[in-house]
């Protein structure tokens, strides 16, 4: 038994069924539901809901967006000839809150993986080449140091250049702050191979 | 920015408020609705429903429960003379889960701990009281081993004993498994004026 009420062993079931989240937790939120105030759960309720009907991907560059076309492709302020190119959204995050980045994005919606059936008509490609028609200079590969991250750099790396356009990757080496005696083999051959005169 | 949408970022927010998620997990979280089939959303937004809607407190033990008396305090085959008192549901699942106990529950609600202001009013003291008004054998403290849990189990003893009902407190010392090199004080001293005869 993990509850004395059907309801709440339903609801941590489908807690549980969340990324990231253990039985352990997704009992604890389920309690905590249970609990808690009409009004708290209502908003909750209300932000899924929201979410659900009001959020799609801009034509642009596919990231989550409240509007057709995103805020930053939609930006005069943001460089439109550069185009960075990310697996998926939370990668695009991660690079706004740097802050330094002031080009246009591109989400993926993934990497390139054979072996389970994620080929190049799985990702949004064929809508990056129709970008890559217009007026760009240059296009930075960030997808992930990890091999379907690789490949997918590559295989882009590929399709691109005959277009003239300028592609680059973004450097892999040791990570700031990182022990080099803690490192891996690999990572410590690409600082190596990548290393730039100061 | 920590999303490219308002609907999102207030989601996360919603998210990050629940107990036991930061803010990493809520934006992984709330990525995964804004991606995910609307039916398996629909599916949780219905079971959040249903605990708010139908899950009410038992009448006599107050856990949480679809029908008036949960299904403990309504079966036959449990030993209705015994009462074992704990501090939230959560406590009482775990006892059930290890299949030994066959009596009641009692849930107060939390223990005493003047400092925030939970006197015995704030428990369900009165009500257990009225409880053990009838044809009770013996009371099981099962309380946690923190300061505030032995308080409460202090208390209730003292209340109880008039009554001349058995009053027993759940055994504390070191637990199975656990190496004496790396136990407290405390728990070391408990276990050996706790020692018994084998």
């Amino acid at each position: 038994m993990i509850s004395s009420s059907l309801n709440l062993q339903n609801l941590i079931s489908e807690f549980a069924n969340l990324p990231g989240l253990g039985r352990k937790s997704a009992g604890r939120l389920a309690y905590y539901i249970a609990n808690a105030p009409k009004e708290k759960i209502e908003s909750l309720l209300d932000a899924i809901k929201n979410v659900k009907d009001n959020v799609k991907r801009c034509k642009v560059c596919f990231c989550l967006s409240d509007d057709d076309v995103c805020n930053i492709c939609s930006s005069d302020s943001r460089n439109k000839k550069q185009i960075m190119v990310v697996e998926n959204e939370r990668d695009m995050l991660a690079y706004e809150n740097v802050g330094e980045y002031k080009g246009l994005y591109h989400i993926l919606g993934g990497a390139l993986s054979p072996l389970i059936g994620i080929g190049p008509n799985e990702l949004k490609i064929k809508e990056l080449m129709t970008r890559l028609s217009g007026d760009v200079d240059e296009v930075i590969l960030a997808t992930n140091s990890s091999v379907e991250g690789e490949t997918t750099a590559t295989y882009l790396a590929k399709i691109i250049k005959p277009l003239n356009i300028k592609v680059t990757r973004i450097a892999s080496g040791v990570p700031v702050g990182g022990d080099i005696e803690n490192i891996d083999e690999v990572t410590l051959l690409r600082a190596y191979t990548g290393r730039m005169e100061i």
